[in-house]
């Protein structure tokens, strides 16, 4: 008999290989989504862009004053075509993204929104959750109070009818998506879903998207995602200000020295606004003059991811490449290809996927803990884990992932022989 | 009869003495406490301190990556003795106190704080106000559904038995405060009264005082105030977790671009780290970087703000100097002659501040609108008007306050002949 065919024998062989693997002594962390030393050395300019000669933004502001809530003019005009708003309706803000949604559901908690309805914190108030989705905007939802439901993606996005479903309660004020290259399934969300999704009825006149375009401009390979016009499509569903966008550049230039952007219906524009200047005398337009001066264009910013993806795509094929030669035959497992974005999403024989997280970090080798992808940490099927390929060098993420196979099988294997 | 006898001969003069600095069509504007360039020019090396060689802090984090919620501990390290706290009770964070105050306050709405009660934005909350004041503290305490609460100023600080009086009430929560060089009086608050607002008997368990030491290193002329050790006081009371204390970099280095910094006591830092984190993956790092290499000790921030001294202080002086040529005989106008700080402020005549800022604003000096320095905006006596001449050059300054001295008298004698 083979090890194919012997069970036991394949598990000898499973662990022999996990041992091994453990005995490199590994200390590698495949966990966030961090840009590489070598990705944020792209940006080396950017850091005296601007000096004490020329601290002027091309209209003649003073960008080391007070002053400015919108933003440097220059540079919402220079990313509006990159995200496909219109200027007038993006805001160009603080260092983080994710502190824009904070401050737009705190908002909308403490003074409900120009669509209608009461402050949210008024009353029961759940948020939609795609999953497997982003631990991040999982947390920040519960923290701010919010139920957590689970949507499922399909490969066109939220699946629609779990989402019609759902909105049918008109506690359900919220529902967060990565629209394109999704974290972690790197899903690009169809314009039909879009539409779809941006025309429902729901019980809630006041029900809101939270359009999290962390991935817009981060294709890795053809074909790219087509970008989505989620202002307009709203606007023509007659729903203008069902959806808050959210960009940053820290995924493009510093991950935590970047520009943050937020984009929606004029009316919620300004109702951004007006909140966030009752707590601001202006964003840190020194840090959006010095964007502006080291892209100037449009094309620029496309031309440098280009570079980024130059960096960042042969790790991802280094991890599809270790997990097709160590799971394509004889494992439950199975994985995405996918096209941008940050994430590869593994998904693991059911049952196995706090397993494989526990062996691997024993092994050395941090995954993000088992769960994260799902509301309140916990997938109910223990199947997905995702796998951030972007920080550590390219040997070492070719070694994390030839450990995680060894994982994955062993796992496979444990719980096969125990059921 | 001199013109001094004659209140009709006394009126045309200052009609006379207005229309003429009308006509010099000045076009200037003293509204708000922003730095001059040159001012900002004092920064201009912080611009290119931190380039693509050397991105590393000195304990090795990699500044333009996520992380370090707690921000820079070398920065945190440098600003601690400046400010009289413990670096391990003291966070840097993002570009504007203001948003640290209204992230505090939103926290407490939301969540409560760790001196215990219910979450504020659940029942009825009302926030002490010292009058004069600053403007963006009460309209932000209003924005936020605070009741505001006027609190007399005398020469010590907020007045003790109002505060008293006031803190029986269980919906007063919270009260603003300036403990250096008040924000517009000048007023730096004694070591005693800090006491005994620190000890003080508060119906509310959860009763705060936002210390806003937005000028604690803003010296202008000796004798300089006394620091005070707030949160040492704080604890010697019995109630270290009174005190939120706020204060940034945006008057000593760059306005919009500066770094700003909350600290309190362990529990308290807790708490606003663990919210901060559900919205954050960490403060701007570099920006901080560039504020530890160009100051590099606590000495250098000290004589960096002699230098902005040596800037600013001419310019109060030539205030002070028109309103004491011009109004100490004859007018019921007084003002304040402060040692740090960014304001003077004028009383003249009750009833007639909104009068003298109309004639200003007429020919051609804008000031703060009267009442400002008031919540609602409201001074009951219509007499505060709050001057900032930090903006403007040394010339157009004197030019400004010698128009305002027309105003003041005019509107004087105005009223009298009304009356």
């Amino acid at each position: 008999m083979t090890a194919a065919q012997d069970p036991q024998a394949a598990l000898r062989a499973a662990h022999d290989a996990y041992e091994e693997f453990a005995q490199r002594g590994l200390d590698l962390d495949i966990t966030r989504g961090k840009p590489a030393p070598e990705q944020l050395d792209l940006s080396a300019e950017l850091l005296t862009a601007v000096t004490g000669d020329d601290v002027h933004s091309p209209s003649g502001v003073d960008a080391r004053n007070y002053g400015g809530a919108e933003g440097l003019r220059e540079l919402r005009e220079l990313f509006a075509p990159l995200l496909g708003v219109p200027a007038d309706q993006l805001l160009a803000q603080g260092n983080s993204s994710l502190t824009l949604m904070r401050d737009a559901l705190t908002f909308a908690l403490l003074f409900g929104t120009p669509a209608g309805g009461a402050p949210w914190v008024e009353g029961r108030r759940a948020m939609l959750c795609p999953v497997p989705g982003y631990d991040r905007h999982f947390g920040l939802a519960e923290a701010l109070g919010f139920e957590l439901i689970s949507i499922p993606m399909d490969d066109e996005g939220p699946d629609l009818e779990a989402v019609r479903q759902a909105v049918a309660d008109p506690a359900v004020k919220a529902m967060w998506t990565v629209p394109l290259y999704s974290n972690p399934t790197g899903v690009s969300m169809s314009e039909r879903r879009a539409r779809d999704l941006l025309a429902l009825e729901t019980a809630a006149p006041d029900f809101t998207i939270l359009w999290d375009n962390a991935y817009g401009l981060h294709h890795l390979r053809e074909p790219h995602a087509q970008p989505l016009d989620a202002l307009g499509l709203a606007a023509e569903a007659g729903r203008p200000d069902r959806v808050w966008e959210f960009a940053s550049t820290s995924k493009i230039t510093f991950a935590g020295s970047g520009v943050a952007f937020f984009a929606s219906s004029p009316a919620n524009v300004d109702w951004f606004l007006e909140h966030t200047a009752a707590g601001s005398i202006g964003p840190d337009k020194l840090n959006q003059l010095r964007h502006l001066r080291f892209f100037g264009d449009p094309e620029a910013v496309r031309a440098h991811m280009e570079r980024q993806a130059a960096l960042i795509e042969p790790k991802f094929a280094a991890v599809e490449r270790a997990l097709a030669d160590g799971l394509s035959e004889g494992s439950a497992a199975s994985w995405t290809r996918p096209h941008g974005g940050y994430f590869i999403t593994l998904r693991v024989a059911p049952g196995t996927a706090d397993r494989v997280v526990k062996l691997a970090s024993e092994a050395g080798v941090k995954l993000t803990p088992a769960g994260a992808t799902h509301p309140y940490g916990l997938d109910p099927e223990d199947a997905y884990i995702r796998i951030a390929p972007t920080m550590p060098s390219l040997d070492d993420v070719r070694a994390a992932a030839e450990g995680l196979v060894a994982c994955v099988r062993l796992a496979e294997l444990e719980a096969a022989a125990a059921s």
